[in-house]
């Protein structure tokens, strides 16, 4: 472990907030009042403004990279019990959860993300639990698995439409944290970031969306009619963290009216709960002197 | 269509060859001579060494990612016909297909890309036709499939090693090409990289990741048996390359000695492809005017 330190300190200090981000976006345990939470904060920002967050997130990229090739590397080993993280986005429509995939999980290798996008159930799916395809996506050892949406969709869009009866889904906010837990003690690290964007942002991006052809295909009018249940889904997000913030999967708000400060963020939760694990190389399997005269001779 | 030349132009005239590099590095129809082929060439590369390919891949970013967006638009909106484009990566061990990935692939947003690593078949996969996995792993509309190994190492490794009888493997050149032609047709572009590395460069990787901790994850001792037959795999290479090298499907031969030429030129090959598709913005699958009023009063 010696090593680890050593080999991932941050290049540029002014990525380093004074407290960790994790710290400050961490939803407190107890109550939970979203107006009270500021969607246009920048909370632990390192930087001025917009105009320094390419450069403090592109910044993060190689320590990103060797943290995740590292985990990468324990999954790869077979190391017994080798951790995975999870990086689960919700958020009303327009709140960013394409734009953070795209903008901050893209700085680490491929290989090395298990994406999965978790829309309208398909018939396969609704034969089984509602936690069945959930369970079925959660990360491999050594990957970090994103979840563009999740099981949250089953206490929120469905308690919404009414899709089940109450006593259905208010069943399902305990039944979530036992899979949360199991799933953090088999090893994966749990990182639940609700991506909080305003009611007047939202109608900014939706207009954006309808203003340019290169556009519309983010377009889709069922948005607007969720919009106008937009109390509904405040309060139906509302209970989801309040009754799911637990130690071993707590939530994270994460203001999101800022594209820039949105994406940064999210990149530097991940960075800090890569740290965190505290992983070294993986040991050799193998004789590496014996090695070394193989490949010498060949 | 007319509006996809203007966004689409380059942003650096730097990366841009003076041919286009799908030309330079095609392999050309008839007999295959590998061994005439120079594994620490840069055909095309627009710097003037090493120093500079960071930046002349990184330059490649905006464009790339403006392209996959469009791709990636066409599949999500069902527009009929909708292309895939596959990045199919074959080579020696070290030869840098997870290089390639890693940086390469890695400028491309996550959500467009469907990767896939073959590796010995599971139980599960051998109970079938050697391409049924290969199938279900073509990627979908709008799409980037990544293939790190493929099809090809049923007439490679299993040829070398012997592991089914000439006459099985002898017929699945015309299998694979008549495979390759039917997701042609079906609209996926296929772009087939073999990534070539010299005898002498593998045994310098080989050595490197023996001499590092941080690297002995990525070296395995059946990577030296391999080496021992390093005749029959070229030759076994030669007439992959030779027989399945076809208008639909064609080879592209990377001299691979120099990573940083390697990643350029697998990002650039992808570049050019998606220009060829030459793709506009998918129409808007509802009434513009009229989800703009419904937004404003919303």
């Amino acid at each position: 472990m010696a090593a680890k330190k050593k080999s991932t300190k941050t290049k540029a200090s002014a990525t380093k907030p004074t407290e960790p981000l994790s710290a400050l976006l961490r939803l407190p345990s107890g109550p939970v009042d979203l107006s009270a939470i500021d969607t246009a904060a920048t909370p632990g920002y390192p930087g001025a403004g917009k105009a320094d967050a390419p450069a403090l997130t592109e910044a993060l990229t190689p320590e990103l990279s060797e943290l995740q090739e590292r985990l990468y590397a324990n999954g790869r080993s077979e190391v017994e019990g080798a951790p995975s993280v999870l990086v689960l986005l919700q958020g009303m429509d327009t709140s960013g959860k394409g734009g953070v995939i795209r903008h901050a999980m893209g700085l680490v290798d491929p290989q090395g993300i298990q994406l999965t996008s978790f829309k309208v159930p398909t018939p396969e799916e609704r034969k089984h639990h509602y936690l069945w395809r959930i369970r079925r996506a959660l990360p491999k050892p050594g990957m970090i698995g994103i979840f563009d949406r999740s099981q949250y969709e089953d206490v929120l869009v469905v308690r919404v439409e009414q899709l089940v009866p109450v006593s259905e889904w208010n069943g399902r906010y305990d039944e979530i944290n036992d899979f949360e837990k199991k799933a953090a003690e088999a090893g994966t690290t749990i990182i639940k970031c609700f991506l909080h964007v305003s009611f007047a942002e939202q109608k900014e991006r939706l207009t954006a969306r309808l203003a340019s052809p290169a556009k519309y295909w983010k377009y889709n009018p069922r948005d607007v009619d969720a919009r106008a249940k937009w109390p509904a889904y405040q309060e139906a997000y509302t209970d989801a963290l309040e009754r799911c913030n637990t130690d071993h999967a707590p939530w994270f708000v994460i203001p999101a009216d800022r594209k820039w400060y949105r994406n940064w963020a999210v990149a530097q939760l991940l960075r800090e709960h890569l740290i965190g694990l505290d992983l070294s190389w993986p040991e050799a399997t193998f004789d590496v002197a014996a090695e070394k005269a193989r490949v010498a001779k060949s």
